[in-house]
């Protein structure tokens, strides 16, 4: 085929779809201009970590002597895109349509500075879970691999990072941030549920951590716990309604467990086998174990 | 040890290794002039994602003020780099291996232009795909968000893009184009599948759907089902036959969930709970689970 | 906010953060200059591949008409990069903290060397891993089809990889490497494991293979299987202690499926059903289901 | 020198010059968040250059089917950019600094518009210039050797692109230009010169071409002529004040001639020799030469 | 201006230039699909450098312990695209134009091949070049510096890299090649010009060697020197006429001489004031200075 | 030619070379492992333009609210990459031969640390140069448009740099420094010449200032203007020999004109004019002109 005769095709094409674009349906409501940038998140949510584990996710372009320096710069980093990002998404989301753009990047400047006060509490927290991995694995040979080759430990410090901004009310950019440490570790916790401290995941793929879920302290669970609801075909007339379990502290949840319902309670120091069914509460210091046939 | 020892030594180790290619073995039959490139698959999956949901996946190197010729020059680039890709595939794989570099340019040239002519089919699907997958989730807040964040529709909307390369019986590329968005959401959908409209996978995970399976319309996955082969041990002889199972009209399979099997078929509007593990045929509207013990 | 506000609220922030690195906590014992680089042992890892399979990962940078040359020009960036990051590990861990810089770099390099020189046994046992993923699965329609597109292979080839840098002792990196295969297929096998010839994994999403596994030839496990412990609350003092099962030779694992436990033993040519939990010895040629209520 | 003792050196040099740039001295009156960026300017540059010749300088991004649809994403590209730097340079500049930020972006746009609109005309008079090289110069093989090699050919055309923006009263950013095009040939003319049609520079390293000189039609130079102000100890009072020579229709310059003054004309058809030094007018069809002792 | 009314005037302006484009005109005369790339020769260039003086110019992509298999690569890699940069410019020239696609790319291996094998011939003469600069400059510090830091030796290695192609009959590449050396040191020598052993150029900036000059052995040229034709009105009539001088052995040139015309023969041991202009031939050993007045 | 063909002759090519690389000429006395990098020292030299203007030349990886921090992180960077190339350097150079890595390790910070501290001294020149740029040429609009866009400032700045560090005894890199400043700008000033405040080159394309030259203060010299030595066939025998002419306060010197020699001395005041050639001292106050003819 000549190059003619493909650039006529192509042009076809183009015009098939572009008419296409403009049908009335779900999948055609684009806003070109509005729309936040989900590579660009990704790249703060990187630098987020350095901030919290300084020197172990690595800065490509920097030397650093002097770790002050670096962080004030890396910060000022993260602050720009973060205002962007946010002002974005707030002109975008339904729930703030009527701001101008300069009440979104006043805004969205207020809840980035807000976010960034929250780290030393969330670092505070991410102590208590790398301690929780460390006193719970015996593979584990020190923090430093843990917080170098653990799933578990990535998608916990992105969820409370990402959950910190959805406590203040920021749309989208939470949950992007949540499914990109999903993509990285097959575990899908979504920023809206509640975690104790000292919360350990071992191995984690396939783990699923409902909207409204909440775990207390020292609950500990394995790869493909589903901590989720009963049914959904409900549909959006759940929304805010809880769906999700409760559990509570020093429960330990084996791998392919499934714990469902928004009334579901696991009651503390309960062990849960590894792949039962839960649709019910269980009182504290049950053991729950299919048997093997 | 010193540069010149290292050398001698990294030397004698090429050596080995070449004498090792040599073998007669499968991992040795390699053709370096004509294998596909994988890289560059995944990069015309990331184009044809964007030219699927305009807006949604940024390009980075123009700014949007005119659709029409930012889509239309995004085009050329897929149908250049497909042309590529699908000429090497063709004179690589076995059954068009008859076929000479210019047969095959050619032969390239018509499945790629066919294939994107039927893009506007895959969005109309698509379309749907949204609409189950708002109204299945309350915890959506938008379409965009879908867009933006939900590993389900990603491995879907990949997935039935490499099934059209499937139908039009291109080699591998929509394996590697599927089995890329199995790294990114952990949903493993051959592109041989079957799937109708209306199609929800909730979080994901683990989810592996088979080349023969057929579902129908308005079918809800969770997260860890298997829609797989009740036993593949008979290896290539299997090759062509039918080993995985039917899903009917507005079934919902819960997590973990394992349907096996090429006479299996889950009968319309049933509710299959999470963990069973169905090897036969169910009736229409049965509700399946396992009882805590 | 005008530019000052901002810069003074940053300031604040970082002293902050500052003030919180300078805590006495886990979390906080960096050492920055001497912390291996994650990033360059995921590239190291990305050319192992390349040299394990020639023309398969392509070397974008040159063309390739000579094999020999090139794999040398890699095998010594190879070479270059290990002996930097081994050097950088044993500078790090606790084992080898003794050394001076030179020692360490004296030692990576006979290490990094010593693992070069096993990669024709890794080829030799890969080359039975692909006959067994072509021989297992009808779906497979070439060998360069599975080395471009399933995920089991590649997740055997760096674990294999992987394995043989812990046997020679280096620390931290070969769990990296591991991670890095997780990541990427969600199959997570650590690289302490014991695996024998003619391994298969089939879709592999949420497979997860302990430290102290030990699996026999021809062994074939599908997506969600964990071999795995008992219970890890006794955490670090069973460090060293055997916490994983054995999986003798012609085993068959089905989906889902949790093995668990040191003491337990799958016995020769045994099928073991999708969503079973054992957890304890079952004899050979045993067939273990749950039956589907 | 230990890593903490360069720190401190380092923070100590670093509070020094931060002193320094406090001072109120010409070098110090930096304007962070204004200045327009040195480097957009030239990549604008480098697209102006692919707008004006088609093909000849590659888009290493896309390929080209379609020219149409690829220049005008080009072109939205050259607006975007060029709006957002003439915003900066018009908020930045004496001239326009009572403007508001929006009062700047709609004013950048009307010019970037306007100069884009002049775009056919500029190509009208290269089309000269390219003629008059290849009539003129004996080693030129084809048009096409003189766009891909003559460095001559490169600065008129940059020099008639900044041109336009000098006429539009844009500051700085012509002066941007014409320094690259310097950078690159070695061939300095100030965008505010006048020159006529068929302007033919051989070789041309070395050659200067003042703000206010005048050039008439089919002119001829080459390396190393100065076509310059007599003096210039008058400093900023002269600005404004014609200052370089006039240089009349069908005048050839040999190389290293001077040509000074604002009242020297060189009369039409008039050849100047090599290394002559000219500071009066002279008349029309003059033959101007040094003899050699 | 709204985003729509600037989509709508950058889409007048491209049809606008689309039209100007069609005209049938010099500048015009694209043809998109067979033009050589000019980032590409300059970048085999910079590899023919790296070729030429092994570890001076470093290639930042692999670290070198074995200079031989580093030299393979990097042959095979300059092999690759400078025959494909032939073949394009075969294709392309007119002295080839009846040749098909294949008959090019044979001839384009030949000759790429053939200039290859000449590299050691072009060594032998730059290691007299060096040995020349060395001699010849009080401030040279050793051979080294030369290399590194020396416009008139770079200008001379790749002025006698591209005449070797101009001498095998390649169009347009050699001078792409010599302009690229011109734009990097202001020295612009002709890749027909001829030029013997022991040649130093000093400081080099508005040096002009024109294509049919003729330069004896151990001559010594300084900045601003013109070697150069004494009129080209004549135009392309001249084409292949002797234009420019020659010069004889152990001549040295000052700096901004002009030395002038195709029967100009400056002879063997003269020594040619700076700032003079020469269009007769001078006896040998000639001293030939200006007054100062 | 097929592929295999092209390989054997690439390989002879390759082992004639690498046969050619073993003579022992000036050109094959590579030392790969202890070479400076070019590029490295180049991008020093571009960072150390953005600490001695800060803001003009943008850092496009960090944006800036801090100029605190990121100078401070900037100055850590070229600490970091100076020391490597000035240690590098110094075990190169025979001068330094004899001390071992580690000698030179401490004495490279110490070069490089005594160097930074200089610039304050260096940034209080470049002030008087940039006020002497403004006074002298009635073209520039403003401090900021010299910044941006006069090659003279970026020569004399990159000069004034390297000049601090060949009085620190640095060897080679200076060099590298001044010659970039060459290829950018046409303007050669050997860093070992002396210059005076209020130092002003207009245009300056072909400017040469020699090793050994003294000029004093508020000099302004014209494009071409060369200041030589007279005769340097002396060679090596003249290193360290004062062979550049001395310029006193107050001079002028146009465009072309030639002052050669180490005994010439221009007297303050004095203007030399264009295309002049001096090889004696002139007494202060003096104006030479040539007639024209």
């Amino acid at each position: 085929m000549d190059g003619k005769k493909i650039e006529q095709e192509i042009l076809e094409i183009t015009e098939e779809l572009i008419k296409d674009y403009k049908s009335d349906r779900a999948i055609d409501k684009m806003d070109t201009f509005h729309q936040p940038n989900k590579d660009s998140i990704i790249d703060i949510t990187k630098k987020l970590l350095r901030i919290v584990y300084p020197g172990y996710y690595r800065d490509h372009v920097y030397k650093v002597y002097n770790v002050e320096t670096n962080l004030n710069t890396l910060m000022e980093d993260v602050v720009y895109n973060l205002n962007k990002q946010i002002a974005l998404i707030l002109c975008y989301s339904a729930d703030y349509c009527g701001c101008c753009d300069d009440e979104c990047a006043t805004k969205a400047e207020e809840l980035s500075l807000a976010f960034l006060k929250r780290i030393p509490k969330v670092r505070a927290l991410l102590d208590t879970d790398l301690q929780a991995a460390y006193d719970g694995d015996p593979a584990a040979t020190s923090i430093d691999e843990i917080i170098f080759a653990y799933p578990g430990i990535l998608a916990i410090t992105i969820y409370r990072l990402a959950h910190e901004l959805y406590d203040l009310g920021v749309p989208i950019i939470p949950r992007i941030m949540t499914e990109h440490a999903h993509s990285l570790t097959g575990i899908d916790i979504h920023p809206g549920a509640t975690i104790g401290e000292y919360f350990f995941i071992d191995h984690g793929t396939g783990i699923v951590v409902g909207e409204t879920t909440v775990i207390g302290k020292n609950v500990k669970i394995y790869q493909g716990v589903t901590l989720g609801a009963l049914s959904t075909r409900g549909g959006q007339n759940l929304r805010g309604v809880r769906r999700h379990p409760t559990i509570e502290d020093n429960v330990t949840i084996y791998s392919n467990a499934s714990v469902l319902g928004g009334d579901t309670v696991i009651g503390h120091d309960s062990i849960i086998g590894g792949s039962t069914f839960i649709t019910e509460s269980v009182p504290p210091e049950s053991r729950i174990y299919y048997d093997v046939k």
